[in-house]
């Protein structure tokens, strides 16, 4: 089902979940110490948006108006799956929101999206008596019989143990117990653990779920076959669950499982970006994109993942609009499809808009959360970096002046490669997102109104003075892709 | 299904877990201050056990042997809801073991209990697009029609908030979004909410999980019905769905819900109390008896509830055997049967042990966990309250030494009630026991080997001395009772 186009861009995409976590996670002392350094040399420039800025941090921290449109958005729809009903309705209820707000041009892109079904699920130890165990297929994954997939497991730690045993996989059902350390470093056993397995002969895989131990909490997400072996089954376990599997193997009996699933895809469906603006006084044609993705895995509401992004950019221009700041350029909010399983909003917004993009003077995209503490991350030339430090030190009052480097997002990313755009993101911490992240508890409750309200001020002020600088952001050649 | 002497019983039980908690929640300071003053005035007798104390707690903590059979256990049976086929089989390994460890007198004493089967359940928000919540039937439970009941919500923070709404209540689904404050205080909703809605005309009822907020957690556990209003269905919801839900009722809309529940009772089933013996070298028909129920919820693994208990009074008396130490009078371990929903092992032990309860010298159980910090509950004489308080200061070394007034346990307690027999207690971190009490999150990971070992240590000291002090711990009329 996946055409080769897609399967390139999500490789691509995959490959950045891989790298960028090492920056999300890594010390800040070092990258942020620069930065505090030559945020204290301001510019003169700076001067003429400390008042916009003061009063966009005092709008958005006034009240919990952002967190309630993230409640409404959220408990109204619950998750937004491409494909799904309900995300239909939530990009309908977005686009119809946008336009109560006063934005301007406001429009669903079209999108093709693949429409994943989950179906019914169940897996069960069956030795020595059958018991159910908790599983979440993932993303992607093909179906088994209706009877489902009856064979002995095998459990291993690594890709490397797989290898070394290999011998030993044909028939089995393996079972990945591999820790959670980073998630970059974990990801590739739910991207690649059933192809691994299938080169060696098994029937099915089990992926311990990618996050640190919650509460016997399943993390779903996308995998992807290589297509050189065949396509066979694969659920993500609890952390919980992984354990108890390796002891029992490591007591030596024989232990049957059987996996049934009954995942599919449906016919692709149409879906949309929605998007906003607020157009430039001067240059309209020159473009600062906010953006986010607003469908989520089919678990959880994708409160944190991404709806709180997609809130944050949002509110971002409805309070420039509400305090008729108008920049020079153009900010635009873009609310993606597809980014979980597809990443077909990015691509099409790319193809869409290519002649536009070298008027796009950056773009920004929120999705890694609101947890404090907030940072922003750049990617873009040394002058251009600068100044993003230089407006970043505008938000010392709600701590969110921090900028690192890795700037980008999956959904600005094809654009951004495209056309060498300086990229931003504004990320949350790492350790309580992943927690979270493509689980049944990323749910609204665990979120902050304050955390909202200061995610959507930060971008609020980096995305108008930025729209608005006299020069436009610097762009050296070479050095724009993150 | 319930007998009336069943539901007398529990409704005492039900009682106790509304008492015991705000002792076990209530700040430490206060109640060990006295305990170490008396403890400080050692007595003289106490010298001669140092030596087997030393002993028994070096045994107990040389290795990691308690942890591993708890893994053992919980591994390869799962779960254990009385009735069920998981549940046999754990009884017969335990008498296997039992045997193996050379205890005496090793039997599994005849118990019938009660079999609910869950059978299939679900939920569904229905407005303004179908999606469906997570949830758990509430043990005892009646099943909806296979069609599920379909009504509107009506959300309540309160019993009160019930009452005083209670017009609208006819017809509907009642949710009761009761934050987790203590055990005591918000399991009253999940025992007799169902019935509090009925009253009203209510057509099913949703309890908010009786727990800390967790990552999307259900917690199931027992509830009763009300005889003299209708049986409807009972589920518990997650922690978040109750707020979300709260948050939807309060915007406005009318919300239906459709909740679907195939539970029911089987016939009731042939269980057993596995009882094993160190018997007492000069009054071996006078027994200090340690407990813990071997049962526990269809979901999770039972691993503190009450899975570690089990393995703590066992190990106790497995390290007496090992060590040699036979006290003066008999020390016996029950791993009692359907302590969750029936406490048929605790009134079936009572009637069949009526003429020797006299003779029990104390009684003792563990059933909240080992979760440190631990403390012993001891509920009998300010006699013996001195003499446990002076044996506790022997766990100084392992941080076990604690007593505070309250001891007991579910299945001791009809025993204890009928006999006034001392009563102690082994109990862990209210907090951390809580957060996964009757929840899938019940699993043996949460437990370090160093807190069974304690536990086992603890129980062994304290067993071991009671059993074999020169004279027997004093019994003052009246005072025995917790």
């Amino acid at each position: 089902m996946f055409e080769c186009a897609f399967v390139r861009v999500w490789f691509a995409w995959l490959a950045s979940c891989v790298l960028l976590p090492a920056t999300l996670l890594a010390g800040s002392g070092q990258a942020d110490a620069p930065a505090a350094a030559r945020a204290a040399a301001k510019p003169a420039w700076l001067d003429a948006y400390r008042a916009p800025a003061a009063r966009l941090i005092e709008a958005a921290t006034a009240d919990d108006a952002a967190w309630q449109r993230l409640a409404e958005l959220t408990d109204t729809f619950g998750s937004r799956l491409s494909g799904s009903k309900a995300y239909e309705l939530a990009i309908a209820w977005a686009v119809d929101r946008m336009r109560a707000d006063g934005l301007e041009h406001v429009r669903a892109e079209p999108v093709k999206v693949p429409h994943w079904v989950r179906g019914h699920e169940s897996l069960e130890i069956l030795d020595p008596v059958e018991r159910p165990l908790p599983l979440l297929g993932l993303g992607g994954s093909v179906a088994t019989s209706a009877e489902g997939v009856i064979a002995e497991m095998m459990v291993v730690s690594s890709f490397d143990e797989l290898d070394a045993r290999a011998a030993e996989a044909r028939g089995r059902i393996v079972v990945y117990d591999v820790p959670f350390t980073t998630y970059g470093e974990t990801v590739r056993y739910r991207g690649a653990g059933a192809s691994r397995a299938a080169r060696h002969g098994a029937v099915a895989a089990l992926v311990r779920s990618v996050g640190p131990v919650g509460l016997r909490t399943l993390h779903t997400g996308a995998m992807r076959y290589d297509p050189a072996f065949p396509s066979i089954p694969v659920a993500a376990i609890t952390a919980e669950d992984a354990g108890m599997l390796h002891r029992v193997a490591k007591r030596g009996k024989p232990v049957r499982l059987r996996l049934t699933m009954a995942s599919h895809f449906a016919d692709e469906a149409d879906s949309a970006n929605v998007i906003g603006e607020i157009r430039g006084r001067e240059h309209p044609d020159e473009v600062m994109v906010v953006a986010c993705h607003l469908d989520s895995w089919d678990v959880g509401t994708g409160a944190s993942d991404d709806a709180v992004g997609c809130i944050g950019v949002w509110e971002a221009v409805r309070l420039m609009k509400q305090l008729d700041l108008r920049p020079r350029r153009t900010v635009r909010v873009v609310l993606y499809a597809n980014e979980e399983n597809g990443l077909r909003g990015g691509t099409t917004y790319r193809d869409a808009h290519r002649e536009e993009l070298a008027k796009h003077v950056a773009m920004l995209e929120m999705d890694l959360g609101a947890f404090p503490p907030v940072h922003f991350g750049f990617s873009g030339s040394d002058g251009a970096r600068a100044t993003v430090e230089a407006i970043a030190s505008l938000l010392e009052p709600i701590d969110a002046h921090r900028v690192r480097p890795g700037g980008g997002g999956a959904d600005i990313g094809p654009s951004v490669q495209a056309a060498g755009i300086p990229a931003l993101s504004l990320t949350g911490d790492a350790e309580q997102y992943f927690m979270i992240h493509h689980t049944p508890a990323d749910t609204i409750d665990r979120i902050q109104p304050r955390d909202v309200a200061r995610a959507a001020a930060a971008i609020a002020v980096m995305a108008y003075v930025i729209a608005d600088l006299p020069e436009r952001l610097d762009r050296a050649a070479g050095t724009g892709a993150p």
